[in-house]
């Protein structure tokens, strides 16, 4: 279940919970995040071979296989180590300004390679899909994680009504940037991140007509 | 230009200007339609070829390349065609009754193999893309033109402020859609469609900030 916090923390803490800093454990564990990642831009998803990435990392693929598991928890691993440090959590104590971060944060992955490389394999759940959707559904929790509490924390300061949607004001926010981007082809100009994240805040400060929690149907 | 009008005009009308209802080039026009939306349903966009949509349809390719130009003019204008037979623009009288229609018009879509076909080969803008982007292209002008009268009518109807953006108002309706169900495979419940719609009124109810037009900045 993607919306279970306990498979997110333990993939958020694959790596650190077994590493001391700058020990042993904790330079292979950056090897072989940096030779996922690298394959990743290289050959995408589908064809990323574990063996690829412990050749290019130096280690015995055993290593990997027990300490991520499989390649959906390694590659999940990767993007949320990476991506958590390459854009840590914003707290601007302004809602406005921690949303248009955010904004700026997914406009920003859409420029990495190795980000893109999973984008471009994502369709719709199928046989077919490489099993991309198991990565997905290990990375979103952990994302979310991360965004909803922009929202959460606007909650806690009085900016949002308290029965306000983090998860769902996240998806509202985000949706547009990902439709614009992969399927329109059109600029993520930094008017149309301001307009959505207007947009969003006008609407969740509105009366809330939820009658679910936007994860209870989750996949 | 995606939201070049002209476009849009040429591309409705491909089939219809030049056919008698019931009529030979009519009949022809159906077969083809029916062709391209097979062959696409079963071998996707990159992998489909005039020659099998001519035979599959009975008629001479070159009648295809006469009549529709190219692969994707010819798979956009079955587009446009079929979805607008499959879901005429709804027109209430009421904005979000409207709203909630074009949204559930969207969840129907992604029900249809031959439109998943095209959204799973739909990769972020690259040589490698199979050209579907020709064919998003051609696509978006024509369903925006209808989805955004619904916006346009609720600001002819004083519901929404003059200064409301329909283009954009339709990516932010349509955007969280494609997010939720192509990315975090998550339902498309009726309480989502709703929540998404009253989002998206509230927030275009409010002050506009606009500050250029949505598709100024488009591909």
């Amino acid at each position: 279940m993607p919306q279970d916090p306990s498979d997110e923390v333990k993939l958020l803490r694959s790596d650190s919970a077994t590493a001391r800093p700058g020990g042993r454990t904790a330079r292979t564990g950056q090897a072989v995040m940096d030779a996922t990642i690298a394959e990743l831009s290289e050959v995408g998803y589908a064809a990323l071979r574990i063996e690829s990435v412990a050749e290019r990392a130096g280690v015995n693929k055993t290593t990997i296989y027990r300490r991520w598991g499989d390649k959906a928890g390694l590659v999940a691993t990767a993007f949320i180590e990476r991506q958590g440090e390459a854009s840590p959590p914003v707290d601007t104590g302004d809602l406005r300004e921690d949303l248009l971060s955010f904004l700026r944060e997914v406009r920003r992955a859409f420029d990495s390679p190795w980000i893109t490389a999973l984008i471009r394999e994502t369709g719709p759940r199928s046989p077919g899909d490489g099993g991309i959707h198991e990565v997905l559904d290990k990375i979103w929790p952990a994302r979310f994680a991360l965004s909803r509490g922009i929202f959460a924390k606007g909650i806690a300061r009085g900016d949002l009504p308290p029965e306000a949607d983090p998860d769902f004001l996240v998806e509202a926010a985000a949706g547009p940037l990902y439709f614009r981007w992969l399927f329109l082809g059109r600029e993520l100009t930094d008017d149309f991140l301001t307009r959505t994240a207007d947009l969003v805040l006008r609407g969740a400060a509105g009366p809330q007509v939820a009658t679910e929690p936007s994860g209870a149907d989750g996949a």
